[in-house]
């Protein structure tokens, strides 16, 4: 079928919206009509070429919601008419990290998808019978998309799906760090550095866990606002006195639990150091810069900080998706905060634009309007 | 009363073994005669003078077991006769951090201990009338020692005291790295970078927890023999494949468990890269040069490792010495293989050079012997 779709066709160049050809999906695949896709800085990054493993031409967007419009053989889990979130981080349910605990990563098409294909190998995206590569194994700045059962969530259709689309990345990362991934227990002090959509998510991700204190950092003191509404309890506007306010807020010792979202090396320094001796656990969610590293003092590791990261929030999207997004129906997230422009497939561009400039927490493309 | 000790004149020059007083135990302090005490990099490092929080004249030793032989007002958990174990961490039982279950850093003592001097901001050790500091609260390279009462864990008199004194910081720290701090789970793969005290502890740790398979990495092959008495099943002569031979041994992905016990910043980094993608937890335990940093690349974290620290392995010394000691006496520790040799208090220079040169586990000064 021919469909309509964003197409990353050159490194720092805007991308282009025109005509792709896409496949039937094949055994164990679905096709997706898209309704809504939240742009991402993931999105961004990629089509700036600085991110080493990108590739072009591909079609970019992972951060999407819609409808099962048909099923490839064999797929069993999902039937047509069936809502969806989209998951960049798949779950297959049975390889080895799919069956821990402990993590969400699963391994099973890893190696595929990293290189832009289908489990399989290859591509249903293609333009003049030249394949187009899968961005994340999911390509959702598009009418349609093709994706491993897998990799999509079922999710209580009366949720609006240019609200559920949120949850496909930023906001469940960030809901993730705080509820999966640091698991914050209730009555503790936490601080999150950055209060783009991962921060305010780990804010309200805090709030659900019952933080004591929920003390939010940023530049902006709209975005400080917007923290305040997702459950903030105090604000600091960034600067260099940052760390001895915390220090001071906190009778000197640091939070029981930090959270970087904003992929700042220096910033995730600043989450170690004002983590609390004993027992802080500083969670970085922010993706830094290739080359750059955490630079961490042994000491404050000897004198019992912890240092973890989080991937999606350490959230098993086919389990935990449909679980957020169901909160959000019941009232204990607000999701309507962060969506600060709509957007057509067609002014793609102007949501990279609108992120650039930190002009708003979320840009969503509706695919429907033209 | 007129005590020999070994006083750390200054930096950088051997200590001199010397006559000082010690006078009598205050309020909540012990008087303890001195019966074997270990020869600790910690020790020798502060004897060097590259110890930024180091002071002069102080009486070194902090590895120290002996016999209370009187008690100050109010000592009501020690009697004169009592065995006890020194520690340089004490455990007051009522502070933020001792009623907490997370962290064994006891906060009751910890500025003056920090300044060389007893919980009354005083010191009972002085010459001609002028103070000598107390060094980490123990200075136990002497005959007898004053210390407080929260820093003395009373043993099983069974305990053979030149053995029972290692338990007073490094094997501690490795046991307790591998047993309260990373909590290793049975079955789990581990690797132990190095294999001096604190190494090897952790070894012997791993292999209580009982964990499915424990690697020990250290330079010397010698030191790898005394692993493998401590329950390795591999070892690895350390050279530049050490990473991958470690990745090799682990299906490619890591380590559930790695400890880091040598204090070079490299091999922390080392530790942190060879923990395992989902879940794997990076532990160190060694003590870095001062402004040394461990340089962790963020997506190392975001993979699901984790980093974290250790004092004093996380054991809260009155409360789990006695029990690690006892665990020795059962014959589930093997610490003969640790002492290497046995020395007087007037040979203690002597047991810097062994420990410089790397030969022997450990030096235990017996105070009995001329």
């Amino acid at each position: 079928m021919k469909i309509r779709a964003a197409v990353l066709e050159e490194f720092g160049a805007p991308l282009v919206v025109q005509e792709v050809d896409l496949a039937e999906p094949k055994a164990g695949e679905v096709l997706v009509r898209v309704v809504a896709c939240g742009v991402c800085h993931t999105d961004m990054y990629t089509a700036s070429g600085v991110d080493p493993s990108g590739y072009a031409p591909t079609v970019l967007g992972h951060e999407g919601a819609g409808v099962v419009e048909r099923v490839g053989e064999g797929v069993s889990s999902l039937k047509v008419g069936d809502h969806v979130v989209t998951l960049f981080a798949p779950q297959c349910r049975e390889c080895d990290h799919c069956t821990s605990g402990k993590t969400n990563l699963c391994m099973a098409i890893r190696a595929e998808q990293n290189n832009g294909y289908l489990p399989d190998g290859t591509t249903r995206l293609s333009r003049d019978g030249e394949p187009i590569r899968h961005f994340m194994g999911t390509s959702t700045f598009a009418e349609y998309t093709v994706m491993p059962e897998i990799a999509l969530a079922k999710i209580n259709p009366e949720a609006p799906l240019d609200r559920a689309c949120l949850f496909a990345c930023g906001l469940s990362t960030g809901l993730g760090a705080a509820m999966n991934t640091a698991k914050v227990e209730a009555g503790s002090t936490c601080v999150v550095f950055g209060a783009g959509m991962v921060g305010l998510g780990a804010v309200a991700g805090c709030r659900l866990q019952n933080a004591g204190r929920i003390v939010c950092v940023d530049l902006s003191s709209d975005r400080l606002e917007l923290a305040k509404g997702q459950g903030a309890t105090d604000t600091i506007v960034a600067d260099e006195h940052t760390t001895e306010k915390i220090l001071e807020m906190t009778g000197g010792m640091g939070a029981d639990y930090t959270f970087e979202a904003t992929g700042l090396v220096t910033v995730m320094q600043q989450a170690v150091e004002t983590a609390r001796m004993g027992w802080g656990l500083a969670t970085m969610a922010g993706v830094a810069g290739k080359g750059e590293t955490l630079d961490v003092i042994p000491r404050w590791l000897i004198q019992g900080r912890r240092v973890a990261g989080s991937s999606f929030g350490g959230v098993k999207g086919r389990d935990e998706v449909p679980q957020l997004v169901q909160r959000y129906l019941d009232g204990d997230i607000d999701v309507d905060a962060f969506m600060s422009h709509r957007i057509t497939l067609d002014e793609v561009n102007k949501g990279f634009d609108l992120m650039h400039h930190q002009d708003g927490i979320r840009s969503v493309i509706e695919m429907g309007t033209a």
